[in-house]
């Protein structure tokens, strides 16, 4: 493994036969599709998005059906993919003064050869070009991100353009395809994993009571950047500490870390585009409380339990339903809950102490596409289930976070307190000792093989493994494979 | 200046009288403007920004009028002030179960208590709670950033919302008193610059040939991060190296870093939407040649000189005159161009040697507003000025940045080079010594004072200075105060 180790240091360079892979089975779609030819795809880079009103722009971030399939940090430009997986793309024609403030223009020959692009033009000259090729039809995108309920980027072809439109293919076609991952993306996916498992050792190794929470996520962004060449993370850093650890997606990362607290941080870099998305929980202090052993074990122990049954043809529903039952049993054995498990379960009772779905799929967004589509499973209706952001099968080239969590957060028990066919199950002496405990997320992301799953995710995991490594000694792990 | 200093120590906390009495100046000029009552400025939040059509937004960046006015990072609030000062927060009512995902809700009672605001309400209740103070009409912003050339946010007042809605009058107020500084916003500033150069300071000491561009942006924006609390940047580093120091904004920031070149660092944290914007230039190996000290003191003088003219009355045009001048006359004595000053300051020349205006004006935006205003002097058509961001008369209070530059720009010199005028004086072959030197750019921000300016940039400026701090010598250095 170490050999395949060294390949992933930094400048990790991503070889371009991997965008070239993704437009040849799109072309291969649409050949099939449209067998009597005249169809291509036509995708829109994403613009600069400028910060309100300012002259100042935010750190350009490439819209992901176009980066995924022509690797092209370039804004405003248009992208072409032919039936049998021919690249063309369209760039920008900026006027010379942007030179010097931007420093030299982008030219359709440096802009082939940097890319590895078929071919390359100007965005002015797309529809003859298209043409030429015997194109009438632009496939664009529609459809609606099923995380985001934002509309994707339909590609609005330059002005003038009179190619016909079609906009019900291509959004179905592409995001399937991005949930089944090549062997050279997870490659890639590898690589900011193992960066970003990286700085979370780096984070946990500096955390002491006493600092703020703002130390943390700046030595992660420090960390992934400098050592990873990752520029952006994949999401806003939480950082939360204490209670804050049951605001599942806490923002503020301002508060003192308090001693004797557990930190719940979920922080993951990106690097080209591709994601990575990790949480780790531990005492601040680097030493478990026996209370903290109790939820931590519980969340570590669904961690554990899924990844040893993950595999193509299990479901997705049913791997959830197994890490809420494992914390769930933890939760009686500890006498925090009462009753027994079938009961508990029946009852929903989980909804309380995780109010989120066991994982998602991650590739070029955090929570990637695909998730919910026609022709795969809809959204669960039990209370207990209803967060998953996808209900698939697994199949294998699936890549997907599993994240139990168990969370003890005011409002919701609060909520399970009012419903009084589970109040009767909760210990409220034993939860109020926990009332300004936060909660335990525990997140690693995985690759579906043949037959069990590959864990990118090199981070201490079990309390003697954080406990060492806050106190000090070396931490390395390799990437774990599973064959279920 | 030491027990000063203190009071500047992370984290700098700003009081919250700072926007009241930014609210009570804005109330005083709403009750001139209108005697007869019934108006109230509104104004209404930024609100998040999606990355693309993910689920993911950037960090939140407050609109800056309403930051400015009720210091509330809250997205989708609206803020009123009322003729007299008076100021009332109106905030959304969130969903209760958002409570889970982002913390508890923000409930007016305590946002009043936060942020010492006169009254708090739900958005829903703005309408309402107007009519009561009397108010019938809207004073909503509406203008251009003359920067940027983009609309400022309108306030869309909640739908419903029946209060007549005037446009003219706003933005020109708002804008002119943003230009000057309140004695409390030049603590801010002064905290933000301090914080900002002192991550200059450390990027100039791990500076070293054979590294990557990017690791010196990463090590400023962990230092002002980590150290000052700006968990972002008031623009996108540049952080150019050898020839793409030519590049006015290089955006990449990814090339290795070759021994012998120039760095030229423009970077700048941002603290609560306050800006710091500073530029330094040294040599990468910490060692300036003959030839790097002729540019770099050729510039260092006209900042040198436009530090010891600027004063309230001085015209900024004159002063970037001054500038380039110094810099015009240093390049003369190097050979670098032939004739005299004179003649080539009426042909206009360095126009291909700094392509950017002295300076501009800095506050809760990089290039702050009111550069240009009615009632303010024009943009002057000269081609070496026409680039100035502003052409106001100095006055006490303005903050502006002051930063000439010297630029071996490729497209620039061939321009040059095209100007039969022009050409004679350049020695082509002393410019050619030049051409892969990039650019030096030397940039302070400073607050105008009655007699003069105080320079909150407390950096290395001269070559001793940069030479002993890359040699690793403890740097320190006080804000500079000058009587002119």
């Amino acid at each position: 493994m170490s050999a395949h180790d060294k390949s992933l240091a930094y400048p990790f360079s991503i070889p371009m036969r991997m965008y070239r892979e993704q437009r040849e089975r799109l072309g291969a779609s649409l050949q099939q599709a449209f067998p009597e030819g005249g169809h291509a795809a036509v995708l829109q880079a994403a613009s600069e998005v400028p910060v309100n009103s300012t002259d100042c722009n935010y750190l350009f971030v490439q819209e992901s059906y176009f980066y995924y399939l022509f690797g092209a940090a370039i804004p405003d430009a248009y992208g072409a993919v032919l039936p049998g997986g021919k690249g063309i793309l369209f760039i920008p024609r900026l006027p010379a003064d942007y030179a010097t403030w931007m420093g030299p223009l982008p030219t359709p020959h440096g802009v082939k050869e940097q890319l590895e692009m078929d071919e390359v033009y100007y965005a002015d000259e797309m529809e003859q070009v298209l043409r030429c090729c015997g194109v009438h039809t632009a496939e664009v995108l529609k459809g609606t991100n099923t995380d985001s309920g934002l509309e994707v980027l339909q590609a609005k072809l330059p002005e003038g353009t009179a190619l016909n439109k079609s906009t019900d293919y291509l959004y179905r076609v592409l995001s399937s395809q991005r949930c089944y991952k090549t062997a050279l993306e997870a490659d890639v996916l590898r690589y900011v994993c193992k960066v970003s498992s990286a700085a979370h050792v780096k984070v946990m190794q500096i955390a002491k009571p006493g600092m703020s929470q703002h130390h943390l996520e700046s030595t992660f962004l420090h960390d992934v950047y400098y050592n990873g060449g990752c520029r952006r993370v994949s999401y806003t850093c939480i950082c939360a500490t204490g209670p804050h650890g049951a605001t599942l997606h806490y923002p503020d990362n301002n508060c003192m870390i308090e001693d004797g607290t557990m930190a719940l941080l979920d922080m993951g870099g990106n690097y080209r585009g591709y994601a990575a998305d990790i949480t780790c929980s531990f005492p601040v202090n680097g030493k478990f409380t026996e209370e903290q052993k109790v939820i931590y074990n519980a969340v570590l122990d669904a961690h554990d339990k899924v990844m040893h049954a993950m595999k193509p043809g299990v479901k997705w529903v049913d791997m959830h339903l197994l890490a809420i039952r494992t914390t769930c049993t933890h939760l009686i054995a500890a006498g925090i809950l009462k009753g027994d498990i079938d009961t508990l379960m029946a009852k929903e009772i989980m909804q309380y102490f995780q109010p989120h779905g066991l994982g998602h799929l991650v590739g070029m967004d955090v929570h990637d596409v695909g998730g919910y589509m026609e022709g795969c499973p809809e959204r669960p209706i039990k209370k207990d289930c209803c967060r998953l952001r996808t209900a698939r099968t697994i199949e294998e080239g699936l890549y997907i976070t599993i994240e139990p969590g168990c969370y003890f957060n005011a409002a919701l028990l609060e909520m399970a307190k009012a419903n009084a066919d589970v109040k009767e199950h909760l210990n409220i002496e034993k939860i109020e000792a926990y009332a300004q405990f936060g909660g335990v997320r525990i997140e690693s992301d995985v690759l579906v093989t043949k037959d069990g799953v590959v864990n990118y995710t090199t981070v201490p995991r079990t309390v003697e493994e954080i406990e060492s490594t806050m106190a000090g000694a070396p931490f390395r792990k390799e990437v774990e494979v599973y064959h279920n």
